[in-house]
């Protein structure tokens, strides 16, 4: 039976040692969402110019790059793609996030944290006008290349 | 009608003038949970030494000094108390973050962002075992200092 | 006659010793320019969705927080206001940026460093439509607060 | 005709996917300017030991480092050559850096950082002799490698 | 002769044009060790729950990561492996690192920086029972891979 | 008897808290030393122009502001003041920093860590003549400043 925790050997975590896998073209994408009150859909829809949305899905991309200083046994990669979207669905915010590299380990990390660090943002461009916003369904939804195989889930509003 | 954009003036985003607000000892403390599936769970029993939690509880305190970096119109803050805990509650682990300082603006986003970087770990942690962990009821307990007054909420394990 | 070269000391350069300044409120104020060729305007104008200009803004928000990690004699400090504005006039942007914070030594540095990320930002922005955009007249406009007394110029549309 | 405003996909800014570009060597050179006043040019020159433009060469070599961190939609880059060169000419400090990569994109904003990060140090350097000091003239001189061809030109001093 | 300084050319410091060297893997491995006092080892050994020295594995780990940040003339890096490990040994802790990369430059300074790191840490765990404590014999063990050969010495307990 | 390992609470580690801590004057010196070969003492001396010291004099500087970047349990401070020389002593570069704050927490991290990352950038400068350079000595001299008190001892040559 393979390790189920690789980032320990011997009872101490470690940067898992990927020097003997091949470089490929890997994909993720993960969802999250923040669920809005009814004062902040409000406050969204009143604000007259500019874009909170604008601003998170900035922040999402940026976080994407500081992954392997966030998370300790995180390899640093570099990332050849990364995209963003936030959109309404019902009253959450729906966030989206694809990363690609093509380096020799996964970028799941690099898409979770661009979607909650986009989350973050929502939360901080809407906090003075509800503190109740929650942020919830962070998953995966799909991963592909390496030796692993594709994973692939369905998007799900959370409850 | 107080503004409820704050980081909006004139539709561009900034970073909130404080200048004037007096710097006071300023509490705040957030949760969020990680939906385990019964691999991720049996690996976290059986790992003979070391302790996934425990990087996880490293990188929540780590993460919050990383706040004002990763979230675009946070202020820079000194933090004089970080304190995050990791425990399982029936196949989710819980994670709760406090944070205090004694500046001008509160320290939510800070508390949010342990949370989340944690739980981004735990993620991290378990993933070889089974990519479908959830992060879920990233909530703001309570906060504590400044004018806008307390706020606090009873801790719910999201269904 | 005081020192011009207060950054060095005995010949070695050091972060100077502010330990005796009296924290008070101190603001900077700083202009750029990036000048814009035919294509990048057309490029520019063009752009149906979204804006590049906010995404510099931005970018020029977040630099001003990294200042002391890139100027290394920096001192690293609590910036109480940070506002970033870019508007086009004839065929450049004009970048503005004002920092204010409430310590013992002034922002002129961080609001120059506010002005030129958002300056490289235009850059990146519009690099594929033309390479020669040139940044200019990035220059301090206003400084106050502290023991050398307030600072002020006009604005110049660089040549 | 090419989308001008690559960093653009269906209005919203994102990570350009360069992942089935070709890794290749790749150069940049850029230059910038900063203009001195009478006072800073004699506070740089009776300087009897020590060296701003060294602190300001070293600053330049490290924020080309940090491209990634400051400009939001930039790719992370393994950079294999930096360098920066400061010299006088006339009543500005002219500033060169060179950087080189065998990645997938180019390295124009590493280059226009490390000038930039490089005259602003000289900027941090000088201030307390002049603050009327301006940096000017940040322009890309060369580039070379990718598909997109040479691009080359001369050195202008600013007027 | 080859010059013994690479990092200098012309009496510059630069990053060194590594672009024309082969990728291949590298690997380096540096020890450190920090000497307790009996109050420092007293506190160590009382300390009921949790465990000082894996906090500061994690720091060593997280610390490679931060090289090229912190050492001005080192190239960025993708690690593909990192270990850390901290023992007792006598009255000292002994801290060993290994760090490996495919990039086309070595390790060394990534497996030193994680050992003083880890260091440091570890004065930083303790600190409150001695000041006394001293970081020694940091030095480098064993590098391989890359033109210059391989480099092997014995560990040895500094006096 | 008070705690000795006051970064951990129940057995898991936190950033102690500060909070209730009166903000003053506190200094904290350190020193260390990098003992070099002949063949790294002679590339030293028959370095033209440029020098290896100033360099890491610079990156010690730098380093003493990554402090709370590094150490996992350090709270972030401004620093008011960092110093850092390096002399030659014998066959040894000797490095000593001093860093002031006017917060509610000492700075023995801070000088700590810019003692070693000078330290680790004069092994970086001086690799390619020698790699048998070894860091060793490295500790507090000086603290002041705090309810702990002073404490002072000798700087010592390190065997």
């Amino acid at each position: 039976m393979p390790n189920p925790l690789t980032h320990f050997q011997n009872g101490r975590p470690q940067m898992v040692d990927v020097s003997e896998k091949t470089p490929s073209l890997r994909v993720a994408r993960a969802e999250g969402y923040v669920k809005l009150t009814p004062e902040a859909l409000e406050a969204l829809e009143s604000n007259p110019k500019g874009d909170p949305l604008a601003v998170a899905q900035l922040a999402g991309i940026m976080g994407a790059k500081q992954t392997a200083n966030l998370i300790p046994l995180c390899h640093p990669l570099l990332l050849s793609h990364v995209d963003v979207t936030l959109e309404r669905v019902n009253s959450s915010i729906r966030i989206e996030a694809t990363v690609k590299t093509r380096e020799a380990t996964g970028v799941e990390m690099e898409a979770l944290t661009a979607v909650t660090v986009a989350a973050l943002s929502v939360y901080d461009m809407l906090k003075a006008s509800s503190k109740a916003l929650e942020i919830s369904g962070v998953r995966l939804l799909h991963k592909s290349g390496g030796k692993s195989g594709a994973y692939d889930v369905e998007s799900v509003l959370p409850g």
